[in-house]
């Protein structure tokens, strides 16, 4: 990943793209979220979602895998060119997480991730604070989840 | 799970306990959580965290899963005891999410479900509202992980 004086606020990536096969969506529930309606088709379309819908949480998880997939990227990409590459930190949480639409069988969704704000840790001076709103948006355009994030960036050695 | 007409405002419930193994944690984090912290011991130790942590979405997904788990129970013994079964609805999401304390191989962590707030949905007669705050707590007693959770309940047939 990058470090806290290379980022911009305001600025938007595209960090993955995953679809949501019935496969998918049933191995993750039967894991994680055991509800009929992330298991069975007909479960699924008696209940509020419609159809087979993917546990939100597996809708989350793969938000994760594919930003952490893409700031691997990132720092591959720096190395390559010769630069200082920067290790990120742990995230103490987040806000507002919404599921706004069913993620069901067959859809896809692309996840972007668009810097809200930047600043210096008070407490840990080799570190910054980013939170950044993570949406995830179907193959019709609707924005089906959402959250603020946040999380340690670290600082450019020596950066004033 | 129960009716939203069978719940009480401020009930507390414990839905269950996990062991957070080195390899459970490993296992996750290959999947949707890649980062060193949450793959090697060493990578942990130099990390913010202090030991090999458990990735936050793995604390969730395994609070999901014992509260999926937790509530089967219930309607288990709901049917047992020859009463109605409730059949629980989607969540919209969730608020406040906060990994407080790291999750570190070894730790064992107890989930708590408080009912929050309550209240018949505007829009969907057949279903209330519940707001209920998830804990997680490590065996020092320690809160390591909390939300706000919101879900979809049903309610009693025939409730006024």
């Amino acid at each position: 990943m990058r470090f806290l004086e290379d980022m911009t606020i305001g600025e938007r990536r595209e960090v993955g793209t995953f679809t949501f096969t019935a496969d998918a969506i049933k191995t993750f529930a039967a894991q994680f979220d055991p509800q009929p309606f992330h298991l069975d088709e007909e479960a699924g379309k008696n209940s509020l979602f419609g159809g087979l819908a993917a546990s939100g949480w597996h809708v989350a998880a793969v938000c994760m895998k594919l930003m952490v997939a893409d700031a691997q990227r990132e720092s591959a990409e720096a190395a390559k060119r010769g630069e200082l590459v920067a290790t990120g930190g742990p995230s103490p949480g987040f806000r507002e997480l919404r599921w706004l639409k069913p993620v069901l069988a067959g859809d896809t969704i692309t996840y972007y991730k668009q810097v809200e704000s930047l600043r210096p840790s008070d407490s840990r001076p080799q570190w910054g604070i980013m939170q950044a709103r993570n949406t995830g948006i179907n193959q019709r355009g609707e924005v089906v989840f959402s959250f603020l994030a946040t999380a340690f960036v670290p600082r450019r050695p020596n950066a004033e």
